[in-house]
């Protein structure tokens, strides 16, 4: 029997992940059942459950994957874009037209962390990765002159999250978002530019 | 018999919406059993339930009695003031201390809203009441010169309901709040100052 490179390997990896952020954006957590799955992937589950130890982990590969996405893109053009691309992508309910969806798996993060604390035990080591792509964007900045400086960083970086956090709610409660675009030019220039008391 | 007077009617109200705030607070909508709500509010169920239809009516009725305290405060004090109550007030899973806790009604609606389009549809109407307030609190800030007045004040007003989502929702995963007070420091104070490009 031929040894299966580590290229297959990957590629087999990364199309279980697309295909299980469509599904689990579609149908939630626990209603991305393993048929379902299944169906997503176009792979048996014992295709799926080699790769993956069961449900919970590739929840978690896949939101970890998405983070890390979301922290390149925060590293080159910052979280205020993130939030934008975010505006920009399909809403839930309305069936999600890119796989590479990322706000169905940040709702079901979100939603995750609000009911389940042994989640919220193994994410916390995760989610460092966006605050701290966050902070050293925001650093990168300061130093090239285009941050405000009289707030400090953590205070920025705090702010910026927040936003992106009722910015996600937002979204899930399904409320309008047509009219946010200037809101996010705001949250911006908040923390980019230098501002002088009236 | 003696006809029951108005006051004694709404102490009674009252009582009922005091008593079940600090109930759904901890045991969130599904958990606050009849049970629950008759120990509570000390009433018997068909007491509760002679002033309120059913459960959902008795939720709504008090999401819309905190929906119009916060507008109160609102009024006088601007959202950013509601955030900072949100903050110093006892934190989900920590039982409620005060029974007149808005973070626990809060919570409650924002789940709803993202789980139960009915829920959505009953509290549409409901949830402009803080919008309103907001806009208005703005539009007094500004003419007595102490807002921002080159930002639109339905973008700031959205900008102050988005921070408040992002808050609520902050609070709601159990995150670290300690930090928190001055990054309301700088949303207030974006939407209060001139400021002046870099």
């Amino acid at each position: 029997m031929p040894r299966v490179s580590q290229d297959h390997l990957d590629a087999r990896r990364r199309q279980i992940l697309d295909g299980s952020r469509s599904c689990f954006a579609r149908f939630g957590y626990e209603g991305a059942t393993v048929r379902r799955l299944e169906e997503a992937t176009g792979l048996s589950r014992g295709a799926i459950f080699h790769h993956f130890r069961d449900k919970e982990s590739l929840f978690l590969a896949l939101a970890e994957d998405d983070a890390h996405r979301m922290a390149e893109v925060v590293a080159e053009q910052g979280l205020v874009q993130v939030m934008r691309d975010l505006l920009s992508s399909p809403r839930p309910p309305r069936e999600a037209e890119h796989p590479a969806d990322w706000l169905g798996t940040r709702l079901e993060v979100s939603r995750r962390l609000r009911t389940d604390p042994e989640f919220r035990a193994r994410w916390a080591e995760r989610s460092q990765q966006l605050t701290q792509a966050t902070r050293e964007r925001l650093a990168r900045q300061r130093e090239a002159g285009k941050l405000r400086d009289d707030v400090d960083i953590d205070v920025l970086t705090s702010f910026l999250e927040l936003v992106l956090e009722g910015l996600v709610s937002h979204l899930a409660m399904g409320l309008p978002a047509d009219d946010l675009e200037p809101v996010l030019d705001l949250v911006e220039e908040t923390v980019r530019r230098h501002r002088r008391g009236s």
